[in-house]
């Protein structure tokens, strides 16, 4: 068998950067809206943020306001945050607890299951009934403790999630990610396409010259990848015997399971939306939502396990301000990048052996988008 | 004859809500400033803002910024905001007072009455002649002491403004509205599509839920309608005995006419942008501007009676305060529709018989619109 | 021969004002950009600017961001500010100091002159040759000590700059333009389309009512012009004896050369993108950058001899603070007239005696459009 770099080689060899269009034009936007973010499944939050029945969080999917809430059977369900009678969105931005979904405006109510059971003065419109008139369900499924919605009906025979992850089984239980609890959330609006985000993620080429403080603690040319085409990319890359992702460079909490190999960081992208980072101490997770060519909001969650939070060594800022620093350098050339691919004078580059995974990210993208 | 129940029923028996395009198509804004905005009287100020000659408001109509301006012969006139040399905008947007209108840039000035009587350094080109190059004039017309304009001329056959009201000659004179005077303008920028309001004002079906300080002195099952059809729609709702509609529930001004039943408050609309309140001692108007299929501006006089002014018990404040509070609520669960609306999930809503007035507005909306 | 006051009136008898398509339009506008900014030569700055091989500035023509920079045989250049790996800008918005050029993304490296001379990780890409990603290039030429870019290249056969100016030559040898130095700059951003500001610069018509500080000192009507059609127009205006363009009514500098008549200041238009204003102690020229149809950003600058700087009578902000109220007088009238021009109600006006140049510039304008 070949080395490794070998096959990253070939893998790579002649592969260029995307044509301008699909970073800045309105029409891939749309495609990429309708063929991947309205077709496949896209992360949306984690089991722990909705503990109890009729806690719930709102979310945007492809511009639909989606209420995505724990039933009563302790069932995760999501609907679309449309009422039936005149179309009021329902719950506003942000997240709380309900014991049933009323509508502002008529006070029409709807039971956690999206049954609507009441709907004053509506007794005497002939024809008119309940039954008719639940809320919409999104198809809605759970992996490793993650919750993921699809736009596309189970009717209409979209993939189940089980089949979408078949190829990752087994392959995190190490982590204990279904028991996570996060200890911090951070939005950032960048203005850049989210592609770049993924291309930025998939290499550490750059981390030499853009991230000094992770340049010291894990050396940029240590990428090990073991997911090399596909949906789900990435690897793991070496942590310096001693060191932690932290500002101290110390661990900052207990392990989040049974680790083997404490000198490692592995960093998966989850297509469309998810990039997952496994650290031994803590689990990253960046969730991507494209707002145009040109823009995308990020969200970044710090998991932690909950036996970690109660102890003296739990000290969450110490990963967060680490990854908070890093992020931010990696958007700012994202930003810059954007504007320079704008320019009528950009024309695709040649990746270099360093950048195999955003190659195959790209491959797997224009697939799709085929 | 029927009883009154009856005839509501009969006539929104199957009445659903507008298609999701009537909200947020651009095409449709456009065919709407087009249809309606641009060939309607509509709606613009009350007489009593300009008081004397010379005397001027600016609003914007369509998309066009207008002058409205008493003359020295104590008529009121329109004119386009646009100088006839070089194009320069006459009147920045407010009010004033101006003895001749004259241009910024190149000192053209004109009379009162939209004649040019001043063009510096024009004697000695070929052929001008200052009577070709009077202000563009828009048809403008009064109802009530309100004052209505339509950009459709007089010589292309739009309707006089006595035609267009003449279905509600002396039906308002209990009110004395042509002398009333305002004691206060709020505005209000509500992201929503202008006919969101019209269906909200219409009916009281949400008043238990969303305006909990309105349902104490009125109650929300009390509307009594007298205009159910065209473009003139309303009737009368309950006030409890005792009370009015203010913040204190006493009544905050002298009675604005001769008025029967202190009992009652009168809610009308008149097509496209005016909602009109009719209260014992005060008269509420508000005027819709709409700005995109998003966005609306809306303007809230509260006009009252001239001896009302003076005397101690004067407080308009109290009605300011309550209505004020009743606007916000409306307009914000109205965001809230635009919204909803604007989902994928949305499809038209039954309307409940509740909401006989919000389905003949939007009948009549249709008609005007085919 | 006829006297100048004749021509001038056959030259505008009939002239009006240009259709509004061509304020409001975005197809006009986008027509421009390519049959104009990118096509012609356009001002940039002057030399003065970036003294030191090394120094450069950034600046943004016709939607592209270029890096001006002079190099390490003194040359200027300009570059396409766009990495040739992933497109990435090279150097964000503003001026500075370089040694190199080096992308803050992966660190490939250019020299001065654009050359790449440095990949990190390249070498092992198959085929990679460092000579076929120089920075792209784009046509640079000087006039008078001011730098222009011309994005259309040399060997695409555009007009050299000596050509374009050839009309010129000599004309401006008395004020040293070459070796003035700046001594501010002001930005003013503007909602108005950017010809509207090259009609307002080209007549003095509207100064006596915009401009009574200017009328103090310069009589409106004394105008005499001797560049009539074509791209270049202007000539001069009397300053009353004793007088200067300042806000004490005195000079503010030593003179720039050897200025034969005291009482004069030239007004030129450059087209596309430049005023020229030349006093006997200062020159103030405007950069024009439209941005969109109602929006222009304009950067003017302020030069002096460069003796001027260290001696007692050196006062600039004698004559900026005179010309950035002018400025903001004329600005905000454009401002007006982009408003007017927008309505319905705007039609092509007639140009007076005193708005030859404004017509002769439509008329070169109209030229380059056809």
């Amino acid at each position: 068998m070949p080395p490794f770099r070998k096959t990253v080689e070939t893998f790579t060899a002649g592969a260029k950067t995307l044509a301008q269009r699909y970073f800045v034009a309105p029409e891939v936007f749309v495609e990429e809206q309708g063929r991947i973010f309205s077709k496949q499944w896209v992360l949306v939050g984690h089991q722990s943020q909705i503990k109890k029945a009729g806690d719930y969080f709102v979310i945007e999917v492809s511009g639909e306001s989606l209420i995505v809430i724990r039933d009563s059977k302790f069932e995760i369900r999501a609907f679309y945050n449309v009422c039936r009678h005149r179309g009021t969105q329902l719950k506003e931005d942000g997240r709380g607890h309900a014991s049933v979904i009323q509508c502002p405006y008529h006070a029409w109510t709807y039971a956690l299951d999206g049954r609507l059971i009441g709907a004053p003065h509506m007794d005497d419109v002939p024809g008119f009934a309940k039954a008719d008139y639940s809320l919409h369900a999104v198809n809605l499924g759970l992996w490793e403790g993650f919750i993921f919605v699809n736009l596309v009906p189970k009717r209409d025979g979209s993939l189940s999630i089980e089949d979408w992850f078949a190829p990752l089984a087994g392959k995190f239980s190490h982590w204990n990610m279904s028991i996570l609890r996060p200890a911090k959330r951070l939005e950032y609006d960048v203005r850049a396409n989210w592609k770049l985000m993924f291309e930025n993620y998939s290499e550490c080429y750059h981390c030499p010259g853009l991230h000094p403080q992770l340049q010291k603690v894990s050396p940029y040319d240590s990428a090990e990848n073991d997911l090399r085409e596909g949906p789900f990319l990435g690897g793991f890359m070496k942590i310096n015997p001693g060191n932690s992702l932290t500002m101290s460079g110390n661990a900052c909490a207990a392990f989040v399971g049974e680790i083997e190999n404490l000198q490692q960081v592995f960093y998966y992208s989850i297509f469309p939306n998810m990039l997952l980072s496994l650290h031994p101490e803590y689990v990253m997770v960046h969730q991507l939502w494209p707002q145009s060519p040109e823009r995308t909001l990020i969200v970044c969650d710090w998991l932690f396990h909950p036996d970690a939070f109660g102890r003296k060594d739990f000290k969450p800022e110490d990963a967060i301000e680490f990854w908070d620093t890093t992020n931010k350098q990696d958007w700012h050339v994202c930003e810059l990048s954007q504007q320079g691919i704008a320019s009528r004078a950009y024309e695709p580059g040649p990746y270099s052996s360093r950048e195999s995974i955003p190659a195959a990210w790209d491959e797997y993208y224009l697939r799709i988008m085929k």
